[in-house]
């Protein structure tokens, strides 16, 4: 069994529709799906398969290409030789990966109607564009508090049409894919989940976008190989997610790895953002890792908002108040236009 | 909500099967499922739940119940708290967390049915009780071997078959369970679900036992809670299994944790034994490290046995020939005899 | 052998000299040495030893003393309960810990007196307001370069009379501490050196300000303790210095951890600063990680700078360029300004 | 600036002693230290340096030289390249390394007199050939206790005398390595100064046998370079100890890491043993993992013995009692014996 090899052609910026036509039959006549790529300066189609390298001849002489080349890296469609240009997610106008800082936020848990609607206006106040909200909770135990379910998913519903926030859930098992799709705008793959390979497969199938956390222990280079299994299913709408990794210290409940933001950036196209909340598990350095977040390019935070949080059924101590919330997102706008963007 | 407690039940050993019945019925009308455990000194009862501490009294007058207590720790059935005598499970005849080390060997994946045919009639004359393959595979990369599927699964049961050997092999989601319990003695769970709780919770329904690789950062008491997943949906069968953690140590594969295995042995009545293929990832460490496993009370091991690694689709560097396999049987048998098993 | 107690005395606002001399003279009789922390609203002494709380009473009855109370962390005069104000450490007229972030730039290793004094002016002209260079370095290899001694000090001193520019290099023996006293205006403890506490002891009997790095394995709690051994020998003037801790990852030579800033910022009331260049050992991370230190609210940066990267003898692939390090100042300047502070 | 090369030349076995003077004298006159390892095959002399490889024409034309090759590895004279044979260190009769495994025990630090002499002879009787106790102790905190100091060194002494156990003592600066030489019969460098490099080259101009502990963070690459640091210095007997690494894992105070034996093994032919009491710092795991450690190949265990460890000044919770060391003793034998090893 041969190395996996990814076939680039560069398109000519002059291909006619009808050139076009031809290579993409070729393609799928050889038996491989064609993944297109538009850049500012140049359209490309990446062909991955085991035996891709050995059509290379075929290709050549086609008319429409102007080069063809190969990606040597493990991580083909999430990479920035497939793509030049940072990938941007529109999501009913809101752009995820473009100028504009995107704040999600929210509780932990869907604990109940009245309490995710009030923490959804308060956020929206506050400047959030995406309601946060776990409907199904994975739990280190199964004694703890589990989620409310479909219940949640209603709520969420709710909460989106009142205030007009977008809606980013958790998704746990493939079957499930389906429901939460009805209901969210943005499925999230917790990090537990993040080699849950029959769960990433699926979430490939569909066309939401997809929040894709980092687990404790994944290095960046398995992190977008994990990404690679949405993408090569043909979702593109992949927004990564830096949540802490496990290392010696305690003094955090995990080390946020802000190095990752920098790192993600050179190697792919995707956009990134980051969970001070649940990264560094602390409630009082929840302010200043999103500043820093910030500071070095993330494209958006994801933070936990609860109106009591010594009440909160999970995650309570790393939850800001809703005024917190707000007086952070004044703190954080001046840090985005000090790196070019806006919030 | 409350924290959880666990209430224990220790029956006095001369209740009479007419109180037992009183008191089962009485845990079920109050809402609970009542696990019960059979030690050698005592039976007792658990109550899982969040008010169970609430009903203490009624059950303190009832007869046949010799005292009444509570487990502190966060896992409830898998602790010694709450079975104090050592788990073992007998499959068809084979015991594991006996007395006697219990050897799984074959491919890592199922790649031909020759190959498997070969490999199974030489592990069990080496000494396997039982026979490892992937039918399904869990890969980083999309684009790897991702197992032969069922087609596997029917090549094992010939081997099985064939051989008389047992069968093991990994489940990746959750309606796979029913199928693939349809094939194996033992249902794997792999490193990377060991927090995929849907999955837990799925196998937790079977009656099949299970295999529970520890998470590569995971820590024994997270993994212990894991365990309880499939403990607390019935199914008492789990065979806990160290694979190496990730370290800052880069000249293993990965870090092959053995000091859980007294960690485990004091903490839970449930067997426990040792990836040493997949623990280093080194060919040259194997021999060693399952050497070690056994002296510090591994109650089996679980290798990976290739008629050529060199050419194998996965995790060839870490497999044993099958002359190799059958020479560390050989040295393997006065360890466990030093250390008062046989083998 | 009884815990260790660090009493406090808060002495009242009013209090004369004659009574504070008569409270000294009362705590050197006792055998304790006493600990001044002059704040801005209050001023107390710390006695820290094995019975301090036996002579509360003694205390309770001095006049000039408002108060008695205990610290309970392990560090005690790194603690904030020790000393609420944060430190702010002077050295010729530059302010550490201060409104201003200050910048610390130079090559890793002095190689040659003409580069030195190159980097020296051009790093100064880029804002910087010390100069680094190892003149003694430490090596992984025996085979490495061990840096040029006595002569590089020179060269450091000849640096700072042609620029202005205050110095900082590493001590690596106790008795190596009075030699580069005489050259260094900062003598820095590196971070293999974090716990020998022997050159701990020693820089604490010196006057000279401290860089303390922290180990690559060492916590935050260890790392105040390893402070705690200069302060206690008498020197108050420590500055920390974050320059990554060893992980799993492997896309960065280390992982940088940002998130000790808040959480030093919390406990301790030392300064704090951040080295980029050794915490990702990644020459295009260092831009993205300098501007997230500033804004999470680090008091200092530490950057190599060389003139020619590749050339450099030790840890070429993590050095700036003269005018890449002016072009990132001017970046971090928006960044400094938005967190309050300048640059 | 070269990367350091090591050119080893194999001599003929017929070789003379004229030639082979010859051979020395020309090392030396082109700026070399030969460095020589007598093999049971063959003798080799290894020279380092950064342009060894220059002069390998000179040496192609001198007789008694079989044939010249060159090691990559970046530790030389600690690598199986240098020396093929594994290294046998002798301490008046003990031989570290041998067939024998060698006990090391005795109390952590050393507190009185009384009890330095009982525990001597108790860890004697159970068959320890050398006594480990702290003089100088490193300590996390300035205020714990520090050890009794060269107070303690004449108490070892005395307890040498009176059992005729060798003793082992850690060294905590380059200016007390004299003095600890004149009363330990091997002279240990703690974890915490694997990489204090001033340390490391003063034991190497030492003739005394060093015992190395690997740090908690210290690849077995780079402990083998600080194994190479001594040996540079001209000091060839370097025993290497692990003592636990640090991991995410909290169930242990460090995690033992048996996969470095047979690494180390591979990649050296120093001798190596174990500290289960540091590894795991759990008293009821010590056995276990010193079982595990025999199986593997360690050639020695170093295990922690106080008389009440509730009592002690130091680790207590990781010692065993005398008559538990005995206990162990015992069951260790038939595990070297599985091992072809002797005890």
């Amino acid at each position: 069994m041969g190395k996996i090899k990814t076939m680039i052609l560069v398109l000519r910026n002059d291909i006619s529709e009808q050139e076009l036509s031809h290579i993409l039959e070729k393609i799928k006549q050889l038996g491989f799906t064609p993944h297109i790529s538009k850049g500012i300066k140049k359209t490309i189609i990446g062909l991955i398969g085991e035996q891709a390298e050995r059509y290379r001849e075929i290709f050549e002489s086609i008319p429409g290409i102007e080069s063809i080349s190969e990606i040597e890296l493990p991580f083909k469609l999430a990479s920035r030789e497939f793509k030049e240009d940072s990938t941007v997610i529109n999501i009913n106008g809101v752009e995820i990966g473009g100028k504009e800082i995107i704040l999600m936020a929210g509780p932990c848990a869907v604990e109940s109607r009245e309490m995710l609607l009030q923490v959804a206006r308060e956020v929206k106040e506050g400047g959030a564009k995406i309601l946060r909200g776990g409907a199904f909770k994975p739990r280190t135990s199964p004694y703890s508090f589990q989620g409310l379910g479909k219940e949640a998913l209603l709520y969420l519903k709710e909460a989106k049409e009142l205030t007009g926030l977008l809606v980013v859930t958790e998704v746990m098992k493939p079957e499930q894919v389906e429901l939460v799709a009805e209901y969210a705008d943005i499925l999230q793959i917790g990090a537990r989940n993040v080699q849950n390979f029959e769960l990433l497969k699926e979430v490939g199938y569909s066309r939401k976008p997809v929040l894709l956390k980092r687990g404790i222990a994944t290095t960046i280079k398995e992190w977008l190989m994990s990404a690679e299994y949405i993408l090569s299913g043909g979702n593109y709408n992949v927004i990564l997610c830096e949540r802490g990794i496990r290392t010696f210290e305690t003094a955090t409940r995990f080390t946020l790895d802000l190095n990752c933001i920098p790192a993600v950036k050179k190697y792919s196209h995707l956009p990134i953002i980051v969970d001070p909340s649940h990264g560094t598990g602390v409630h009082d350095y929840i302010s200043s890792m999103s500043k820093a977040a910030i500071a070095c390019g993330a494209d958006g935070l994801i933070i936990e908002v609860h109106p009591s949080p010594e009440d909160a059924l999970s995650d309570g101590p790393q939850s800001l108040r809703p005024h917190e919330f707000k007086q952070l997102v004044q703190e954080l706008r001046p840090i985005a236009e000090a790196v070019g963007r806006k919030l």
